[in-house]
């Protein structure tokens, strides 16, 4: 039963997102549909980028993943399917699938052909052209049939953690705040065990806070649980599941977690100064 | 595999969803389940409707359309099954399909009469009520099994735009906001294109705003990709999907795009003056 | 085919809950995955047990229901697999069966030694946990080979209503407020029949409102449909359809029902004095 994800920044009030399910299931009513999220903040692809690469691991390989952000029609921009680590990704060619995918090469990428005839009119990308390619796909048909390869992409890039030899610095930033005012940087737990093993100890810093330690879960502040309570409000930095660097408040929300309290947003600095 | 589709009222936190498809699926375990919305707000029939008759087309014909909104029980008010352009509809005798059906006549109109023994007691109309009506259809049943033809049933009507002679002009006003603050009007395309052959020219007015062309797409004011850029935030008229009159800001969203940037809301006019 | 549903404080913008769903369809294509809710409060296990006990016996005997709210893995807490009701529930040892549950005795209670070896990392408690435990249920596994039995689980309770013979008063509490501004009580019908069959008469308080009538439907206090109107607003106490009393305001939301028009917040006492 071919598996499709859907991602988009079309909420979840309009009837944009019935569409694209109605659509899909009325060409193929044996696939599995799951949402990822349709609250994407609109035309936003560094988060759309975040939350894909941070999840579509976890779908069997050969699953089919429908973006829909910043994705309506121009005819002057290709919309592309790219195979990637197992897995089909269908988006307009806007750069999401390079931000996804800074690290990992495509097995290949096609520019989506299918109603490119001059008589052809498209009036919503998702279900005139990312649909029929998505069942064309789920039917084990060949990209060859509805595309061309394509080497000419969009390439858009987040700002990387660096190392800052001069000043023996990693110089990272916040690039995701999560529903539990989690907040994520982009440094990368490779990055800092590099230079980390040259040095004997190492200060987290962020607006005027110092930290010494980080951890590698939520609860690993807590060293006996019967104090459990104890913990609650207390910050603490670890290396999350995507093996980021995260500022966390025990048993924070998006209200009074990590982003709120620090007051951290998309895009301020981090850095780790060893010694 | 039958279709069932969900819209209400009811939000994403409250138990209401949940028990509507926990009972679907113990009655029919075959089905296929899928949200239209969960986000109408409280007893919007308009709003309801509008996404209804813009998203259910897309699903294939005989699927079957639940819709809880303004449908908690009353012993004097119907509920009622009606098959229209090929689907099933679900609903509360309280005008919403007329509204999604101003210009469609049903095949047929049902009261259902399932729980009307003089003992039956109806907590909850959705799963008292339509889940088995919609498990009686799923496992292909006639209607009359479960109901009585009817013809006697609420009409509500959207305000229509219309055309005034006297004043070579076209009345319309706003019926809904999108995810992306687009304001989408009850100005039809074949309302527009009646009047417009007579005529050399027109203006879009609203507010204090004046405009002269339609465009067919969101991205039609680009005339080259290259300068993408440079219309972010710029405002344009198109006939949308459903091939009404809508104000866009490209690039806009729910808080910068063409609702709050004109301030326009539900039941503002907007005029088109035909020379 | 296995029904399985999900319940968390994650949200829909995160990546969390696709993984979950990822990782499930992994593992069994064939599961059914139906959202409970991901929008309940940051750990708040009052609201996640009011909510999955007002559900999960609308699903079939048999499913299996995860519960991810206060579930960050810490070596110290168990996690628990529980049978009741003939229901599987999976959840973090944190009181939260216990709320659902304080009047239903388990079958059983197993604790999870999955990914107990001394080896094992635990990245996410869900996936590496809950997951497989589920697709063991769901492919018909027993409870043995992926756990042991256990007593000693952490007991939380919600306050409970009583009665109060020296003042002839059932004293209860607001336990939550649904998507309508609806203030919903533990005051149980059963509680409130077994004295009110003492007396002759009942009044019910709160903040400085009085009120002698409790309707068994949100639309009861509509004599006749055709004024229904005039009902628009109106306030009125139900016994709901979990038996438990409930403040109403016909045709309320969240910003103008019950909770905000009495002022009425989760904690609030509510009195019903007998004569």
């Amino acid at each position: 039963m071919p598996i499709i994800s859907l991602t988009s920044d079309y909420g979840t009030v309009d009837h944009r997102v019935a569409c694209i399910k109605g659509s899909l299931l009325s060409q193929n009513e044996n696939i599995k549909l799951v949402d990822i999220s349709h609250d994407i903040l609109a035309y936003n692809l560094q988060q759309a980028a975040y939350i894909i690469r941070s999840s579509y691991k976890s779908f069997p390989s050969g699953s089919i993943h429908i973006i829909c952000v910043d994705s309506f029609y121009h005819k002057d921009r290709k919309n592309i399917l790219a195979k990637v680590d197992g897995h089909y990704f269908l988006a307009a060619d806007n750069g999401v699938l390079n931000l996804i995918f800074f690290d990992i090469k495509p097995d290949y990428v096609y520019e989506i052909t299918l109603n490119k005839r001059f008589d052809d009119t498209i009036n919503f990308t998702a279900t005139d052209i990312f649909v029929p390619a998505a069942i064309h796909l789920s039917n084990g048909g060949v990209p060859e049939v509805i595309g061309r390869p394509t080497l000419d992409t969009k390439e858009t890039f987040f700002v990387n953690a660096s190392y800052k030899a001069s000043e023996k610095m990693i110089i990272g930033e916040v690039m995701y705040v999560d529903n539990f005012g989690n907040v994520i940087s982009n440094i990368h737990k490779s990055l800092f065990e590099k230079h980390a093993s040259n040095f004997e100890s190492f200060t987290i810093k962020f607006r005027n806070i110092v930290l010494t330690k980080i951890f590698n879960q939520y609860t690993d502040l807590i060293p006996n649980w019967e104090q459990e309570q104890e913990y609650h409000g207390k910050s603490a930095v670890i290396f999350n599941d995507n093996n980021l660097l995260e500022l966390t408040v025990y048993k924070g929300s998006l209200h009074n977690g990590a982003a709120s309290l620090f007051g951290m947003n998309m895009g301020e600095k981090i850095y780790i100064e060893f010694e």
